[in-house]
């Protein structure tokens, strides 16, 4: 059972590495993960995005998560990156930081929590995910990432 | 026949005044229109957003439009804001500005539009104007924006 804490400085490079190594991130998207983390680490002032990371019992970073409130709604929340370091995969890591986000955001006041991903064959294991703890999927835009790769929006209503 | 043209400081109070007269956007919507109107007018590195306005001949603004490259994609962009003068609702200026951003979207090297709006019935028009222009709409979150509210995601490919 992972320790879930509040990302830290020291965490970056195991984030990024993490990131880097599920296999389906682009750079471009691992760049992006970099960018809000510093956001979360490097700006107090901001309220957009928070990481936390999952731990073993050596506080060795095993996954993370990021999310925050999304703009223009009342209580919805984004779930924008989660990742497991593939080594942990099927341990059950990436449920327990989903749940726990769950958990967080509903304490936050938030009531729906959502997730982007996509439709292709190398994302059908995030899709059983997300179907798994309860998330409704819903394709919203076919051709959106590229042409043949289209945006699912999954969901969760937190009540 | 509108003229359309790059938004400029001086058609800063038409553009709110416009956004805050159509009659269905929040103090906060309007507020986001004003914060990215203001990176458009005064941040030269941004790329995220670009702001044109539509312009009868006496140059006065009967509307406005933001679009700018959707993040981690290839080739989509996104519909931000568009509004027309309630005064001039019905002379067809959506219709010429939304045209006009595809074109223009279109040269810049995108291939697909994609707009987000609301389910509820006051924004009946909105959806109507968007399947009128070939626009294809997906129920994507439901309950988004509030409960009852449901997020609706209009796409169009370009090519």
């Amino acid at each position: 059972m992972p320790t879930i804490r509040l990302a830290e400085e020291r965490d970056r490079e195991t984030i990024l590495r993490i990131s880097a190594g599920v296999g389906v991130f682009t750079a471009e998207e691992v760049a992006t993960v970099d960018e809000l983390l510093q956001a979360h680490l490097y700006d107090p002032e901001q309220q957009d995005y928070e990481f936390f990371v999952a731990c073993d019992d050596r506080d060795r970073v095993l996954g993370f998560v990021c999310f925050g409130p999304t703009a223009l709604t009342d209580g919805t929340f984004d779930l924008y990156w989660i990742a497991v370091d593939k080594a942990a995969h099927g341990g059950g890591v990436g449920r327990e930081l989903l749940e726990w986000t769950e958990e967080h955001v509903r304490a936050a006041g938030g009531r729906l929590l959502v997730a982007e991903t996509s439709g292709t064959p190398e994302y059908t294991p995030t899709r059983r995910f997300y179907e798994r703890l309860g998330y409704d999927g819903h394709l919203s835009v076919p051709d959106f990432y590229r042409p043949g790769d289209d945006l699912i929006v999954y969901s969760k209503h937190l009540c």
